[in-house]
């Protein structure tokens, strides 16, 4: 049985969607939707197995079709996701899920009571990098997390209406959250403005956690040398991840302390070594991320599994994102964090 | 004339400044005092030249020296150069300038009152690269300067008695201070401690000024790879220092963004366009700072020219240090700076 | 007026031509032809504004037609260029030229008597790299040329009908050709075949000039690290191109020696003191190299100006090619070489 | 029982040895001679413990020495050594062994006769790096090897009276001859001097085996870049050693190739694949490679074991220099060589 996708909304991330979509095993392709006629014309000519439309209400009316892919504007989300659940359709969304925490948890609280699949677009779970960093956690190689740094930054297009940290955070965000399941406690954003838009180019994000644990974001439009580097640091091992390496993008160094007490009883201070040992660059599965993330969306509408970013995940983010933003507004002032570890929310 | 100096403390850097004062030209290494018989004696094998003593007062009552260089352990930085100034000898003294802003400010006052040179030992400041980035700061090349973005991380030598930031940021902080004079309005300090010492291992810096400009830092003992990495960004160029590239240290980018306005008057948004040219490695001087350093503070002692780093310098360092502390003790919270910039210091 | 053009081979890179030539500036493409009618249809669909046609004698009777792109398989290029070349028609090639170095010869004469343009498609030579390096050739900024090294290995694709120096040589033989005029006297190449081929998938090449200048190259298709990267050392200055390089892939070196003779006469020697100055990586032109080279030939077409590769130049490539075989084939025996260089050729 | 060292040559590298020499685990530095009473005093000074002197027959008639190491110029070593082995003493010498084969070959000789050990210092075979990636080779983790790639370049020290290959080659070659036991068949080497001394800086040299693995070097004191570049490729595995990295120095790569016939009996052809898997940096010893040595030739003078580089693994090293000299004067022509193999030499 195939599983029957209809994708609303062919812009600039639709048409990936679709081409993906399209050949993924176990799917069907049947609708592409936009409210622009030329779009509609123009995935009529890519996907020709696909039936084009403008009408919404088309794709809801099937009631052989199984999964609505949503891809459009970000202000549209909450009312065709809406539409989609009520129509008993399984979703999968762009990020961010919603424009805000109030309507992403009604989403979250409305796929629960329909009992469908909600699933958000973080693309960057199912890279071969953070599927083996994943593994890597796990399996416990690293040992327990210490923390998380992640430098995101170059001279790029300045988004003219978000600021950096809505346009670069939500993908080390998901991966931060993917790795570590903790609820933190508190976020502290401090971020800076150098052309007078007054959005913020660069932002700095700190995040802490009640076992100790620490994460902290580098967000930058402005900056000389394009970076995409991110440290873990577990206490049996720290593994590197540099996007822009060509190669060996994830490093896992064989290195750490280990603490230990000298001196006599009453005068006794604790000394730290540190040991060092090799260092290896797993093998890394280099298929397209979104060709892997497909056929897992499809997958887990078969077999009813609850997918990695699925819509309590993708809530998470948007609660991290929202408690920066008023970090921010408040100039760097701590901001205390509720419900955004897995299974919280319950404010 | 030469400038007869006196060095006192002679346990891990006084040798290091024993060597470079013998051999600097217009000077003359006359004492090395230290109060343990051996390292006087190790002295004296080592620097035939100098007379090696127990006794601190023979340098404070040889009227014909000129020069006390302070390296013992921190405590005693405020008395020692306190009984030297009042000998109406000049100082330099080993960072941190002393225990506490107040014993700083104390030391600060006392040399102005005895018309007396007191130079705070920030080496940093006379390396190739760090000479090479004020001049490109000074003649203008970089433009108004935007930020500086500074990690200083490695798997390090843990110290049990101060955190790392005590530790690693006098190094930054004095570069920061050096290319940019303003005074900042606040810090903020995030921190970690990954041991049970209590003493973090790794800490978060920001500072922001009333222009906009802000800095940030990155200290951390407990990091897979070693870097020593900063990032000036300026409205016109930008320049990253790489202090672990063996070659090429310091490069400039040219390379920035220009605003413009597009659309309609009531609707005109600003748009940033980007433009990159090229980059250049300028050659540094490769000369040892130490020896850069030695020579300066002679000069300065025979024309009575103000140090770059003197008292009041060490001072702004002291102030940023205690504040950031106050914040990390605070759990990051803002902490308002008084007095850090050139003049400042009011309070 | 638009030179009208025709493409003849529509396999690997045919379509990468046809996509250049149909949206070149003063250009218009007429043609397409392939023998394989699935080809032509493909490229009906792709090229709705061009003609496809599995006749080639079409594109020869069109009087109007101005210019014909060859990119069959290397066995027709000779027969192909040459109908063309004797139908009055301008003529690109892909490289090599021909098969053997006397077919280029006569296909070099033939364009000559007919009055043609023949160009032979080194796309390399386009490259904003490429074009950067023969600038600062061409403006002396390196001074006389001492030495070209350059190194293009990979685990690769193992092409099981030539060995490693056809498939990889012409590439960096076309870029030092390209900045370096002179003759060479002489080469020598060295291989190695680890399968059971017998082709070599190793092969280093060496070639010396009257002038002192040296040539040298490693080509290797099993290699751990992806490497190209050339060095190109003048009296004055020296240029590192690093083609792996995201940022900054050529970098020139302000770096060189200088002699002098130290001692009295009788015993006087020469010593050599070295100088090394700043390094700079000068913004390059990053448009897509065949663009720039279909415009080129395109001009070419239109004011009669030879171009940068022409017959010539594909048959210098060809003849070091040759001997180079020669000396692999001899096991490493030095090849004298005749006619490689501009103007050479009357052997 | 220590070992009773006297060491001959107290310039350059003398002082290195005795430093060593006098702390290794189970030696005695008694002697250090020069026939310059300047350095002899400056010995007396520096090593209390050992007893400085010009004259060498002391050394000579202690009978309880039991080794001598020779640190003087190179046209000193045959008389030297000579005499220390007709004197009943165990040798290490510098390298290159002797000025010509044939006093290498006496030495060897005269060491069997005797019955003494004779050793040669390659320090480089006690690196960490060179210790384990011979480790890899021996236990076949990298297969049956292929090739060994090999360039160390830089813009370096002109030596006035030796070209690039007698001052650079003897590093690659001894680890070559270390990892690689086979008796090279041939040698080619080209060379380019570009300076009016007529000595090479430039030198590439390219050696054949009968199993069909080469070997290729380049050596280049006028380079922009300093390369210390390894590469040694055996069936199973690679390995690049890079001298100029801080950190991993040595990765080891699971990639290679494997072949396979395709098509029908009478039109089958090879085709090659390749697989590529993990990398890794093992963890290398940071020891001092010279106090390895030291530790090692004192325990084979105890145990009476052979030394690594012993007397005939020098004469190795001198015939490829001596063979690829001759390459080198004739042009690069191919020169046959024997006796360069372990158990060669019988010609």
């Amino acid at each position: 049985m195939s599983i029957r996708t209809g994708i609303v909304g062919f812009g600039y991330w639709g048409p990936n969607l679709a081409r993906n979509f399209s050949v993924a095993k176990g799917g069907e392709l049947r609708y592409i939707c936009d409210r622009d006629p030329a779009r509609v014309e123009e995935a009529a000519r890519l996907f020709s197995g696909a039936k084009a439309t403008t009408d919404f209400g088309e794709l809801l009316r099937d009631d052989a079709l199984d999964l609505i892919v949503v891809a459009t504007p970000v202000s549209a989300h909450y009312p065709l996701v809406k539409l989609a659940l009520e129509a008993g359709k399984d979703v999968l969304v762009e990020k961010p899920l919603a424009l805000t925490v109030a309507e992403a948890e009604e989403l979250v609280d409305l796929a629960k009571a329909c009992d469908r699949l909600l699933a958000v677009d973080h693309t960057f779970l199912y890279t071969g990098a953070v599927r083996k960093i994943k593994e890597l956690v796990s399996d416990g190689e690293l040992g327990e997390l210490l923390y998380f740094d992640s430098v995101r930054v170059n001279l790029g297009l300045f988004q003219h209406d978000i600021n950096v940290l809505w346009d670069l955070a939500p993908h080390d965000l998901s991966i931060l959250c993917h790795l570590h399941d903790e609820q933190p406690q508190s976020v502290i954003a401090m971020g800076a403005s150098h052309t007078s838009s007054g959005f913020e180019n660069q932002v700095y994000m700190h995040l802490e956690y009640p076992s100790g644990f620490v994460a902290h974001f580098h967000w930058n439009w402005l900056a000389p040398v394009k970076l995409r580097l991110t440290s873990i640091c577990g206490k049996r091992k720290m593994v590197v991840y540099d996007d822009m390496e060509r190669g060996e993008k994830v490093k896992v160094y064989d290195k750490g302390i280990t603490e230990n007490a000298r001196g006599v009883e009453t005068m006794k201070k604790i000394f730290v070594d540190y040991r060092t040992g090799e260092m290896r660059a797993p093998k890394l599965d280099h298929g397209e991320a979104l060709a892997e993330e497909a056929s897992d969306i499809l997958e887990c509408v078969k077999t009813r599994r609850q997918p990695t970013s699925d819509g309590e995940f993708g809530l998470r983010i948007m609660r991290l994102l929202d408690g920066a933003q008023k970090s921010l507004e408040g100039g760097g002032k701590r901001v205390e964090l509720r419900g955004v570890g897995p299974g919280g929310g319950g404010s």
